[in-house]
């Protein structure tokens, strides 16, 4: 699918209509496309939308998006960010714009999604032993030459599921070995050992292409910089060891890649110590949390804390929730739950408040989120804490994954208020 | 909206196309109507579903809904399931057949989708301050004569914004004074006095009309029976308290709610002994997630535990994943995380295994999940647990409503495997 393509599919989500479908939207927004509704350029506090409303901030996506670019081509990196954080075209379409190499996916329907929008340049960070997945698949390679897909592989098992499925198929589907960060780490083969069993096993097989070589640091319980970097270490020793062995003969770049959104800065430094090998090399890091960044779990741990010479990400999130109880002078309720905000890494913090006599908008002191209830978040105010029923309260939230995979229609939000776009999600 | 209307938006819901925007369903059935896709009666294991796939069982749904019908009827209880939980046109329908009085709402935006749909009585049971959100509603007030809407109000503010709103509205908004579960419950006033001084502040505008009294049991902190039996004849009280001082004169019936999933025989049990009023008594119990039922927190929790002789709720969901990777004898990882499993009141439960080799299905012995991250479940294995890459686990899910709310199109599935009807949500 040429790049035309897909720019023109992301395009086309402007003409999806705004109804019941998407919460938050304003209700007098009914029946108008997405693009006649963003045309309009409306405030997100009095131009009619529903609370909870999840914004995303236009200049710190803006930021966030040029800080990764600059820091992947600082480094010599290629970089596919993780799309499973957005799941959203248009979103994969600046990143591309902003030179990814392509998108990485978790799933196969996260696959399907991207190729419905064009994305020509896709790495699975699974293992993919599904049959129907892999007939897709397959058919999907046969349509477009042009699509380069590149998935996991860690275990001889794996291997021959995948082998049996592709049978018949006309272009072998790329595999990297995935190398487990650790021995109680999550997937991954866990030794040199069985990662040439696996090599063996997809060398004995038409239907697959070993290109290279791959894992995930950032699921090494109890991880350190020190464990980490030992763990690259055996990562990039293993792509020199497979390449000496021949192991891709059949591969026109080999693939190295791994690099979270906690460790890149090591990643960037195990890369840079790659020799060179009988093929270019293709140093691929994955982040996807830097696009909307956050205000708990990974403003702790972005590599930017230990590089800041090199720049700082900025939370692109604020969650308006409104005071809808004020039962004692030390609590209060705003109406965003658990099926609002992301809870599994730390809770919400409640960062400002918009007050709803005036408009005015103060830091939110005194103010702190204690609980979430499906459709509430339990808030406990200190004595100086002015807050009332009606007030707008911005919530800072902590991982992009789950806030993202809330909201199928995000709008992009600049300092002002001015509403300019809606970011349309598909989980 | 007449009910032959609902019924007809609910069956249009069969001519939405099947597409990327639907994990799980059959990559080869893209382009299909819901409707036709049900008519091919696919299997859920062979019929070329991906993974994980969440499967709503059809026989135990249908036990539940039947069993909480002859539980209300049997009480002398109206019932306003909560929809919040599944989200879903198609459940309320059922719901309604089966004899619901209407359906229970948490937000506005809710309250749009069921009105999308059709659905004529609304109980929305929050607070309600957002002026755009009540414009919405006046005007829906004003369209359909026949449309029935009752929400909570527990402050003076609230009121006094409802009120400024609402102003000019054709008809008022029917509201219930909402009792809070506790000095430390959720939202709610929290004495008798401050309820007087939200009644006062109601009779004082034009735009509302006190129609009754509610609340929400469960959110007490360390509630026990006693406990929430005492706040019941709190609750009780109060209606008769305000009953006694005309404060229901503009009502043709005086509503009194409460009783979610857990302890709706106290509800029983107290509505059962509230005396004579000055008008008809509308004993509205609001359980939600009685319709799927739960394989953790809810089987804990549910009062049929305590009343084993009026029946026994069933465990509707299944959610089918794959095991990607084994890398050791005491681990496995299949293919379903945050992303797809509740995991806010407890992990899931793995309780079957489907082999991949030759299709049969066994206990899923021996067999724990350990964690989730974002797309993986973490699976610890003992010796003598049988587990391969390929294999299907089928875990049991704890939470109806963070179960519900991370799927779009849910396979509605016969005992045999046979895939009858497709659950469409709105989240």
């Amino acid at each position: 699918m040429p790049a035309e393509h897909a720019a023109g599919t992301v395009d086309r989500l402007a003409e999806e209509r705004i109804d019941h479908r998407f919460k938050a939207l304003p209700p007098d927004a009914e029946g108008l496309t997405v693009g006649e509704l963003a045309a309009e350029r409306r405030n997100l506090f009095t131009g009619g939308f529903l609370t909870p409303v999840l914004a995303l901030s236009a200049e710190a996506l803006e930021h966030n998006l040029a800080l990764m670019e600059t820091y992947s081509e600082r480094h010599g990196l290629a970089f596919a960010p993780h799309g499973k954080t957005s799941m959203s075209p248009q979103l994969f379409a600046r990143q591309l714009e902003r030179g990814a190499w392509g998108i990485t996916a978790a799933m196969p329907h996260q696959v399907r999604v991207y190729r419905a929008f064009g994305i020509e340049r896709i790495f699975l960070a699974n293992e993919l032993v599904d049959a129907a997945a892999l007939r897709w698949l397959a058919g999907e390679l046969e349509a477009d030459p042009g699509f380069r897909f590149i998935c996991y592989v860690d275990s001889v098992r794996g291997v021959e599921l995948m082998d049996a499925a592709l049978r018949g198929s006309s272009r072998p589907v790329d595999v990297v070995i995935e190398l487990g960060a650790g021995e109680k780490g999550r997937t991954g083969a866990r030794t040199e050992a069985d990662c040439a069993a696996v090599a063996d096993a997809v060398a004995a097989v038409p239907t697959l292409r070993l290109v290279g070589v791959a894992g995930y640091e950032a699921t090494m319980p109890g991880a350190d910089r020190e464990g980490v970097a030992e763990w690259f270490r055996r990562l990039t020793a293993l792509a020199v060891d497979l390449d000496k062995a021949g192991r891709f003969a059949g591969a026109e770049e080999i693939v190295v890649s791994a690099g979270g959104s906690e460790w890149f800065d090591v990643a960037s430094d195990a890369f840079a110590e790659i020799p060179e090998l009988s093929r270019p090399v293709l140093k691929l890091l994955r982040s996807g949390a830097y696009v909307s960044h956050d205000d708990g779990h990974y403003r702790k741990q972005t590599p930017f804390n230990r590089i800041p010479e090199e720049g700082a990400l900025q939370p692109a999130f604020l969650l308006w929730a409104q005071v809808v109880s004020r039962p004692t002078a030390e609590q209060a309720f705003v109406n965003a739950g658990k099926r609002d905000a992301a809870h599994d890494l730390g809770l919400p913090e409640a960062r400002v408040v918009r007050d709803a006599r005036d408009g005015s908008i103060r830091p939110a002191d005194g103010i702190e989120v204690t609980a979430l209830s499906d459709q509430h978040a339990w808030l406990r105010t200190s004595e100086d804490a002015r807050l009332e029923v009606g007030d707008w309260v911005g919530l800072g939230l902590s991982h992009p994954c789950t806030s993202f995979d809330k909201w199928q229609l995000i709008p992009l939000v600049e300092a002002d208020g001015t509403v300019t776009d809606y970011i349309r999600t598909f989980f």
